[in-house]
């Protein structure tokens, strides 16, 4: 049997979770909250089977809840996409994705990925047969660099794949950068996936600065986003894509063939959930002030922390920590000092090591405290 | 915007679903019970949700579950499958099929499948670059033609798709064809995808013939099964994927990077509820009894009744009631008639038109009653 995916081995946020499982280690690997969602969401959930929405769902998703989240988009983005044709709902963001580029991408297609990068883009783009382009972020800063970015274009180069707020750099696209991408594919017909998993957890007051939010990126993005992360139940597998008629018309194609629908109690439960903003509106400062205590847990370790602008996560610079590489590092902090981080170079097609690895830092207070408790030992 | 799909409409359950809503005509077009689940069911998710299992269960599946699917199948059909390196939770049977055949399917590798065959197939071989190589089941009677089969075997067949019981035939592959078929791959490394999501729904005491009976198709397959059809949950997209090691490595490299995971208070429940075999094992009384509940309405009628071995479906020859076409006639029936159904025509290729349309049974006893006070007035 000859591998389709033959440098693809189990991914880093397993390994690394059954890692830090084996040897007891707090857990800030794997992108997840370990506290508990509302149980409003739980109560909407357990109503919606009880009312008898357990059957397969319409194919593009529970008309209430694509109605729900164009509202969402329309507040907070003054776009509107329509429910019927322009919003699917998806078996979570990776899913997305990987219809998104099954829909659009044929043999022989360039897609553009900026390093790092999640682990999922490029082998999603060699199963569609696609020629993957890496771009690296600027070194250090991990800011786009249009320049790189614009000399990767060919005219084989089908989508671009952006991620704002970033995994797992945690910066987040400013205005000033979506208008210099809508810019530089205004001549083209590049087609671009906008991962912004993270939207609801921007810091600092800055906005989330969508892809939905510049006409000339909305007309040729798949917007991608996740209940998981907003609402503390990365379990349940629910994420949305809005897109124009005609990409959404693609997408759907595939996604009817992938997964056909999503899980209906959960859907209908969200549709209910999010009449409400709050839940949302209120995550700023909830995940800063966990970012916050976490960086200031930190402030007195050698670790030399790096800008967190948004996400669930911090990066530190470990050069002054240890010797060892990236990876090696994660192995030896899970096994040795019983906290789990996810090296880097997982992020990056030729295991880059820059001395960087990732904290999650959406864990409760106590988790967090525990875990500075073991890295101040450093 | 090239498609990547360029035959492929909406799936025509969705499509007739959508019509049935509109002219208010009792659905027996797509295969879902109208009917609720076992109550225990709903109350063990929300046990589930209450007791915090609501974020990523591992990549694989929750380990409780992998082990009572592995413990049901050595029940079954003695065959032991390794829970941690031969079993994996899928969003659904539809999203198991999909990965793998993009997990085996090589761009040019030819892949059979025997039609008439379920609507997502030939798309996801298509997505995956692989060459569909269709034959047909003989014509009247749906049996697997191993002549046929045989002479479209090639140097380049990576894989043969079955499925049984048959949707839409609800034919079951007996033992003599499974073990016909098992001789046919014996001498070639062909890979076998058999879809058995209607599994518990075989009927007057025959056995379910699953692939995992028959070690040598066991040792080259993917067994498909969908915890939907079994517990009356189309809506919760739940399946398993049962492959030796090397095939479930393969899998899994996909299906990380397509789904990742898959609901977790469903896996958890659905684990729990796997510990009694009644709710499966009375399925075939239950199903048969509306079927024949179905059949004995329509014996009265012009509609020539085909066998059904198994599965939700019941095929009728619609030659002495219409001169219309199945895909037309199916359109007239639930406008005018008030009663939908699915052509055959939209399970081949070339729309082949045979006079037969399939209508699903797996209704409340009501419903089937209202059905047919409508289809007699024909
Ligand atoms: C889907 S893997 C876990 C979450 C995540 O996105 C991450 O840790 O980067
Ligand atoms: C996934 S579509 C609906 C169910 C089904 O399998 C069918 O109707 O054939």
């Amino acid at each position: 049997l000859t591998s389709r995916l033959p440098n693809v081995g189990t991914t880093i946020f397993t390994v690394m979770s059954a890692l830090a499982a084996e040897h007891k280690a707090v857990n800030l690997g794997q992108g997840f909250p370990d506290f508990a969602c509302d149980s409003k969401l739980v109560d909407a959930v357990t109503s919606a089977m009880q009312a008898g929405h357990n059957q397969y769902p319409p194919m593009t998703g529970v008309p209430a809840l694509r109605q729900a989240v164009s509202a969402k988009i329309a507040g907070l983005h003054t776009k509107t996409y329509q429910p019927d044709s322009e919003i699917t709902i998806t078996a979570g963001a990776t899913q997305a994705i990987i219809t998104a580029i099954l829909a659009i991408v044929h043999p022989g297609d360039e897609v553009i990925v900026l390093e790092p990068c999640y682990d999922s883009y490029v082998p999603n783009i060699e199963l569609a047969g696609g020629v993957v382009v890496r771009v690296p972020l600027t070194p250090g800063t991990f800011r786009p660099d249009f320049v790189k970015i614009s000399a990767a274009i060919t005219s084989k180069t089908r989508a671009i794949l952006i991620n704002t707020p970033h995994n797992p750099s945690a910066t987040v696209w400013s205005r000033s950068e979506m208008l210099a991408l809508q810019d530089l594919l205004a001549p083209t017909n590049i087609l671009l996936i906008s991962d912004e998993v993270y939207e609801h957890m921007v810091f600092d007051g800055q906005p989330h600065e969508s892809a939905s939010r510049f006409s000339g990126l909305a007309a040729r993005a798949f917007v991608v986003s996740s209940f998981g992360k907003t609402f503390h139940v990365t379990g349940w597998k629910v994420g949305t894509v809005a897109a124009p008629a005609a990409l959404t018309a693609e997408f759907r194609k595939v996604h009817q063939f992938n997964v056909f629908t999503v899980n209906t109690p959960v859907q209908h439960a969200l549709a209910a959930y999010l009449g409400d903003p709050a839940p949302y509106v209120n995550l700023p400062a909830f995940y800063s002030a966990k970012r916050d205590l976490f960086r200031a847990g930190l402030a007195s370790t050698r670790f030399k922390l790096l800008p967190s602008q948004g996400s669930y996560f911090q990066c530190v610079d470990i050069s002054e920590v240890s010797d060892l590489n990236e990876a090696d590092f994660c192995q030896w902090l899970t096994r040795e000092v019983g906290v789990a981080a996810i090296p880097l170079s997982a992020f990056y097609g030729n295991g880059f090591d820059q001395r960087v690895v990732r904290f999650c830092f959406a864990k409760k207070d106590e988790t967090l405290e525990l875990a500075l408790e073991r890295l101040k030992k450093l």
